[in-house]
Parts: C-alpha cells; sequence; structure tokens
C-alpha cells in the first residue's frame, strides 16, 4: 500500500521560499503569477498487511510525530492500494 | 485562475531526503515503511485572462525555466478555474 502526506503551511503563515519564488517567477518576465505557496508531498510505501483504516491511524501518527510541524503545517492524507 | 504543479525526482534518481525520513521512521517504530520518496508541490495564483491552454503554457514555460531541474526532476501541472 502506498500513502501520500501533502504537508503545506497553514493558511496565513508566511511562506518565504513561496515569495522567493513569486517575486523570481515576476523579474523573469511572468507577470501573471500573482503569488505562490510551496509544500511536500512524501510518498511512503507501506509493507504489511494493513488495512486502509489501520493504514490511515499509523500515517497520522507519523504525520504528527516526524512528518508535519503542526503548529504551522497542515497535512493531509492519500491512500492508494 | 489556479495552477498546481507537482516536482519531484525521476525514478531512479536517489532521494537522500526521503532516504533519511524512511530511516527515521524505522527507528521511530514505524516498521511498516519500506521507503519514502519526498517532492514539492507549487501552488501558482494566476491572475489576468488566460484560458487553460494558454495558463499551461506558460506555467510549462516557468517548469522548464525555473520550478524544476529537468535534469532530475520531472513535473505535472494541474489546473483549476
Amino acid at each position: 500500500m502506498k500513502a501520500i502526506v501533502h504537508v503545506g503551511l497553514k493558511p496565513g503563515v508566511l511562506d518565504p521560499q513561496g515569495k522567493a519564488v513569486a517575486d523570481t517567477l515576476g523579474r523573469l518576465g511572468f507577470d501573471e503569477v500573482g503569488s505562490a505557496r510551496i509544500g511536500k508531498v512524501i510518498e511512503l510505501d507501506l509493507t504489511g498487511d494493513l488495512d486502509a483504516a489501520a493504514a490511515e491511524a499509523r500515517v497520522r501518527e507519523m504525520c504528527e510525530t516526524l512528518l508535519a510541524n503542526t503548529v504551522i503545517e497542515s497535512y493531509r492524507i492519500e491512500l492508494q492500494a
């Protein structure tokens, strides 16, 4: 089973990396770019016999422990068979 | 219009950040994690009157110029109205 974890900054949290990308795109002539925000995607290959509910619970624990900084980041888990 | 660009390492390219995450998860007791790969998601707010085809062409140009290192990374563009 595969778990895809999307991690992004919560709304309202400043995103300096996104701002740098948007500014640079503007300087390169891409004037249509208003703003940019940057997030992470973590693809996990899960081994063993986990059903979907158990896998999601485990991945949620991984997010809270390591994958996301829940003070400033939110995450979303997607499971693929 | 919003463009979401998914950037990830091409298959076969070593992903040290993903390996570090997988190793750390294993050390934390998440033994079901076989491997991990890490990618980026760039959300762009596009202003102006672009139709979908034009927007995709412009975003593709941004990817080739700045957003992806096409030697080692592939990208996928998703447009939202």
